[in-house]
């Protein structure tokens, strides 16, 4: 390996030109100094170059899972009359790109506000159905697909956040397309497999796990199988995800600004990768 | 200085250990060969320990501005009924820690929803007159304690989002003493100065301002003249941001989830500081 001197010249150079404000001098220090002390993990996002906005415009034309209603924005300060222009919105929890707490499946579960900060800065990992969702939207998300995924980048990292893209989010102006019922009203949306959400519940220490479609489980599925294996475990989901597309399978880092009302079972959410 | 070989083997021992992946390729890249072409300056956040959250939990007992309403939550599907648990939640805009977005004064003004999301991610510069503040409810951000920050910590960069910390988020669980009104129901709370405001609006770059207060104004000042300020010059603010004493005067980046509701002229936040 390169002396530490050699490692603290090129930090200097670097340094002085601005360029790794990234790394602070804690992260050169144990990077030249392995055997070091650290009391906790560095948790360091990738430099980057974009911010993804991985949130649709909520509005009350969004497809919104049966049961919920759209969001209403009400018009209650203008201008000319207040000297300010203010709304007041009203959401059902589980509308427009929002978290599912633990609580929202599994009584005493973890309510939004009490989800630990740290969880939602996250490596996220992006696994990608869509070829296959473009032909059958009954498609699932697989043990083997998880396992192709490590095959190609790497086991999945403690704290890492995992996404489902099936590219359903380029349905989200014809709510119709979106949740793709049949002529007896089932649903027709890709989703996370009983035995993939298990494994990621049960085998891996993930955060959280999201997708482009209005649900953790598949159109079609029975009894809320991946919503209960996730959030039993104790992980939050992200559903309504948009423009995950933009983003690479691994190597982002997705922020979740989640909600934090008391006592929320969910709520919207803004989240970004960076890219 | 090192040559592109140095540094690239440096990366290469660093990166093995994963030490350094805070640095894309890209970032080293740039660093190696300073006067390569750019498309767009890179954007680093620091390497960072700590996920400081600056959001107040959203509940019915925070202190509101006047003519705002507490927030409302209220269940409306439960496990045993239903078989998931899920509130409807109503909020003024202006309420919790949360956004103002130019519109919320300015007509024509950029609402939440068309603010570019790489403003939500921004160097957190934090200016702190709380010891002042101990002692005088109405004492300001001056253009003096921005001059003195400058000093200290170097100019305020482009894409800057600059925050006042006065003390006041230690006051949030006694709505009264928040609010601070006298015998004549004027509040006494600190804020931005015109003249800071100004400054801050058209001397430099920056994205957005924050408060842990309710308003970007302090409570006795006439006209909303540090909101206009601002809001005119397209910056967003933030108010009544949390733990801003757990963050330093420099060198954090803050992560703001704003709120993404279309036509929104404000709205709660996520906000952290990744220290």
């Amino acid at each position: 390996m390169c002396a530490p001197v050699v490692v603290e010249s090129v930090r200097r150079e670097l340094s002085r030109r601005g360029f790794l404000t990234a790394v602070g001098a804690a992260g050169i220090a144990a990077a030249a100094a392995p055997g070091a002390a650290q009391e906790k993990p560095l948790r360091l996002p990738k430099g980057f170059r974009d911010v993804v906005d991985l949130t649709h415009t909520f509005s009350p034309r969004l497809p919104v899972f049966p049961s919920f209603s759209p969001v209403r924005i009400r018009q209650r300060f203008t201008i000319p009359k207040d000297g300010f222009f203010a709304n007041e919105v009203t959401f059902d929890e589980h509308t427009g790109t929002h978290m599912d707490a633990p609580v929202h499946f599994i009584a005493n579960g973890s309510t939004v506000d009490r989800i630990p900060a740290d969880r939602f800065v996250a490596p996220l990992a992006v696994i990608s159905i869509e070829p296959r969702a473009a032909k059958d939207a009954d498609t699932l998300v697989t043990a083997d697909d998880i396992a192709a995924w490590e095959k190609r980048w790497g086991r999945l990292s403690a704290g890492a956040f995992v996404a489902m893209h099936c590219g359903w989010d380029a349905r989200i102006g014809a709510p119709d397309r979106f949740l793709n019922r049949d002529a007896k009203g089932t649903m027709h949306i890709p989703g996370f497999s009983e035995e993939a959400a298990r494994f990621l519940a049960r085998q891996r220490d993930i955060v959280g796990v999201g997708v482009d479609t209005l649900s953790l489980d598949a159109g079609a599925a029975p009894k809320f199988v991946a919503h209960l294996e996730l959030l039993g475990a104790g992980k939050y989901g992200v559903e309504l995800l948009a423009n995950l597309a933009r983003v690479p399978p691994a190597g982002a880092t997705i922020v979740i600004g989640g909600p934090k009302h008391e006592g929320g079972s969910g709520g919207p959410v803004r989240a970004f990768a960076l890219v």
